[in-house]
């Protein structure tokens, strides 16, 4: 693809997903949980030039439903990576400098590893047999990932929401592989009414006559009901009530005056129905239930207690939160930040002004945008030194 | 029921629930739609005594899934009606003085008709032929129910949630039949984010396979996950989030340790699994279709834009909201009673404190509960003038 491209005038242009055996019979994962998992495949795509000494590497940890393309143009689509307003040449996480590098989870959908793949033991989805994961494992995948790759250290890891927390995960338990951890939107530890959201949206899956016991890729069902109903309260959460009201207000979707009945009728609901519907066609039941429970029973304080080692490597932290997030509002940022900052850990928190909510780390923001990218610079001169 | 029953000591002891048939085939009710419906039963229980001039009334809207059982305690019962802190001997909406009035909804299933009701035309239940409601149809079988009980006008109608936005509409409407209204922890205008929270639950009722396009009374099915996950849902609303915290925080059902796992670990999934399933017992899916989108649709402020027949009238209002409340928080409150206050209407508005989140409406809180009863009391001595 031409730099001129429309779609990606600018940015990193075209690019493919890999894929990459890091685990197999002979070098099988082991869990936290104490399982394993003999064959274990990750999707990544990375963006700019690993430099001679491998010093330049920058990992991008992706959302509960994100995937590995974060930045550029697949061949044929029709719109970029979901974080290319971030990355690519010039940009805050900037491919004229850094080789940047970002994987599908394990336990995703989307070309690694999950609960959906063939299980080499009985040839058959793995479904609920699948084993629970935690988000020390999604750590221990990425530094396979990175061995594989030749990186030893990182400048930085970013990530937002879930990925904040796996940024989070990974500065805390390997501090001398984390130059500078940047951790946006997200919670070391989900509040009674987050883990709320997530039980309700596992329940509207799980009992989905469609799941069939986790059985649904076997025999052919699908809970579509379920992982849509999923992903219209999920989308309610995304969004600040101000957004809502902004976008939607109480507006009908066909006409000026009100149709009356129990079908889509408020714009809001049509934006809701198509985040449903338009979910199925890229997620997969099994990985919400996985990827979710990972951030409920996600706590990492209560592990690391004492940040000796995480002063000691010296590892700086940026964390970043939004006014209107009220999936993981500010608390929960600030709580990271004070706790980092009480143990001596160099670490920047700043809360952004937006109005879209949690959404916000999506979106170019000048004044997000611009703080990503004066800690990276920092991060990079650092690095020259 | 002796008064001293510990179930209901002080409060107006055993009650039972009445029916009556308000409209039928000679008399049918003429929706706002135009829709005529040919049968119509109303539920309702009374406390107190008429007065010999019948001007001392007082009748009680309840919310989405309340019924016609505010107070005192029917026979084998083990807890009163669900208003019963609030109504019986010297409480706010005070038994010893007033006659109070309860009914279930038009459109509700606790006796009342509803689209769970046999259709007589059909021999059949309604289902979706049920007719679209309005909120103003409500406030014409209430006022129907009136004639029958010999009462002309009330002293005051009280209601919190969609009570509450009963009580608005009943007082714009008809002020000169309400003296005073008390509307607690309502809106007059859902917002985009309200509206999508209902708009997913009545997508998880209509889209699970036992909903059968609305005919599964009949053909002995139930959409029993769709309408659990819409109450568990709707509870994670009705709570704040500071008293999930306090509730349930991130402790675990069984142990101090998690299970790990799908099933219910955390305290917070305990409450909202029993909420579901008890749900079932107790309410019908096809009235939640019908009685959320009355409220979606609800705008009366939009049709009575001059207020000056309430202004003449000397209607007064009481407008509560409570400051952890996010289902309907005090904006909401406030723009109701701005927009009375702005008409010249007498207008007490009042943000109490209180950590419950929207069911504080329910709650017995010392500064809520004051307010009412001030209110009431000088409702009363005005009567007696």
């Amino acid at each position: 693809m031409a730099p001129t491209d429309p779609l990606n005038a600018g940015g990193v242009g075209q690019v493919r997903t890999e894929r990459v055996r890091l685990f197999d019979a002979d070098n099988p994962l082991r869990l936290s949980s104490g399982a394993t998992l003999a064959e274990v495949d990750i999707a990544y795509e990375t963006y700019g030039t690993l430099n001679a000494d491998a010093s330049n590497a920058v990992f991008i940890c992706h959302a509960l439903t994100g995937d590995a393309h974060a930045a550029g143009v697949h061949e044929g689509a029709t719109k970029p990576g979901w974080w290319d307003n971030l990355i690519g040449p010039g940009r805050p996480v900037d491919t004229d400098h850094f080789f940047v590098i970002c994987p599908n989870l394990l336990g995703g959908c989307q070309g690694s590893t999950g609960p959906a793949s063939v299980n080499p033991e009985t040839g058959r989805a793995y479904g609920l047999d699948f084993p629970l994961l935690q988000m020390s494992d999604f750590v221990a995948v990425h530094r396979a990932l990175l061995t594989h790759l030749g990186v030893q250290t990182l400048t930085a890891v970013v990530g937002g929401s879930l990925g904040g927390m796996q940024v989070l995960q990974w500065a805390l338990a390997h501090p001398e592989q984390v130059r500078n951890a940047v951790i946006i939107a997200a919670s070391s530890r989900l509040s009674a009414q987050n883990i709320a959201f997530s039980a309700v949206a596992r329940e509207a899956i799980m009992r989905d006559t469609g799941f069939r016991a986790g059985h649904y890729l076997d025999e052919g069902t699908l809970p579509e009901v379920g992982l849509s109903i999923a992903r219209m309260m999920a989308h309610i959460t995304y969004l600040s009530e101000e957004a809502m009201a902004e976008k939607f207000g109480r507006r009908f979707q066909d006409s000026t005056t009100p149709r009356h009945g129990f079908g889509v009728d408020f714009e809001v609901e049509s934006y809701l129905n198509h985040q449903g519907e338009t979910f199925l066609n890229r997620f997969d039941a099994l990985s919400y239930l996985y990827l979710t429970r990972v951030m409920d029973y996600f706590d990492p304080f209560s592990e690391y207690a004492e940040l000796g080692h995480v002063r000691a490597a010296g590892t700086r932290f940026c964390v970043l939160s939004f006014d209107s997030d009220w999936r993981f509002d500010t608390t929960h940022s600030r709580r990271i930040a004070t706790r980092l900052e009480q143990s001596g850990c160099a670490t920047t928190f700043r809360e952004i002004s937006s109005p879209w909510g949690h959404d916000s780390f999506l979106l170019e923001i000048p004044a997000y945008h611009a703080t990503v990218r004066a800690f990276l610079e920092r991060a990079r001169e650092e690095a020259l030194r």
